[in-house]
């Protein structure tokens, strides 16, 4: 599969888009599209679509269009989606439930081991596919399992130790829901962090914005 | 309050990260901060934090520093986190519930007055400050309480029916977490997409180009 570390984060950021929309696409029976139809649905210029996808190779054919279902492939590809990267979830509070719930692991790239918490309430209780473990358990099931990736959806003040001990672990990427903020002490880690407070807060910037322009 | 539309959305997001972060000094007993102190701890360049600041009217004193209470506060209030915008929850399954819960929106600029679900078993469970409401009251809801903004946690396929009618009521901005692109057929609403799927294969693609840069 064509790679290039030099690919922007701005042009990764969209893969899982048109990943997602050529599905959609798929599933209403389209079997190619031209970039310009491509652009119309996605909000982006045509040219925009070329460029990135040439990043990766170039798939069109000229006077053609995309095949949907190749292109769809072969972004996955890019994307590392037929990976099943071992994930571990810390925290099967509101979030670490909902996303244990609702996420389709195996679909995005991951395949969930295991799911750890503190309380003595939720250890035990079945969630998604697993059965809540207690997380004075997480030495010993990281030194058989290997998992890769830990989902942070814990509180914030527990993270530190936690990430320190994941690192020895070798865990060395994380889809991070505290605001601990991993890579200014691990900065080789893969962070992805999900601030959802500061998507809310940016969005009431935005209201704000309207409102007063309005006035 | 200083203000300027021509504010990039990238210094915009970087907003809510400085408000968490004195917020977190202020708990630690900090009063003021340097720049250069601030960036160290921020892993952003201290001229950066300067211009972005400066955007907004320039809060610092050379030599000085900033007050870390006086520019919390400011920045609170460029994002508008005094406004309390009254903003309705639509889907009250795990994300909607996680979110209800989790979310301090008195300290994100919101006020949260209504959830609504489709499923009878969940309708008239207590929710946060909440009872889930029948989303058939919506459109009398809307006529009395005006809400400004709803977080959609709702399956995609209801999304587009029930964007339509909030809009026809005022509705005007969303906290988005389906995959419904709400801007296409609406470019003035003020929308916050959060795609926890897209943001996954984000890192799945991260750790990828790490492990085959490895190999």
């Amino acid at each position: 599969m064509a790679k290039n570390r030099n690919v922007s984060l701005s042009v990764i950021r969209r893969l899982p888009r048109y990943y997602r929309f050529l599905g959609m696409l798929l599933d209403s029976g389209f079997s190619r599209i031209s970039s310009t139809e491509l652009s119309l649905h996605m909000g982006l210029t045509a040219s925009q679509i070329r460029q990135d996808l040439n990043c990766f190779g170039g798939f069109g054919q000229q006077g053609y269009g995309y095949n949907v279902g190749q292109l769809r492939e072969k972004i996955g590809g890019i994307l590392g989606l037929d990976k099943g990267y071992p994930v571990i979830i810390l925290g099967a509070g509101n979030i670490g439930r909902a996303l244990a719930n609702n996420m389709k692991f195996p679909d995005l790239g991951f395949r969930l081991c295991a799911i750890f918490d503190i309380d003595p309430e939720v250890i035990g209780q079945r969630m998604a596919t697993q059965t809540v473990r207690d997380i004075s358990e997480l030495d010993e099931f990281c030194l058989q399992a290997h998992p890769k990736v830990a989902v942070m959806t814990l509180p914030t003040a527990a993270a530190p130790p936690l990430v320190d001990k994941l690192w020895q672990h070798g865990v060395t990427a994380f889809w991070n829901y505290t605001t601990y903020d991993i890579v200014l002490k691990y900065p080789q880690a893969e962070v992805e962090n999900v601030h959802l407070g500061d998507s809310i807060m940016t969005l009431c910037y935005m209201i704000k914005e309207d409102c007063d322009g309005e006035a």
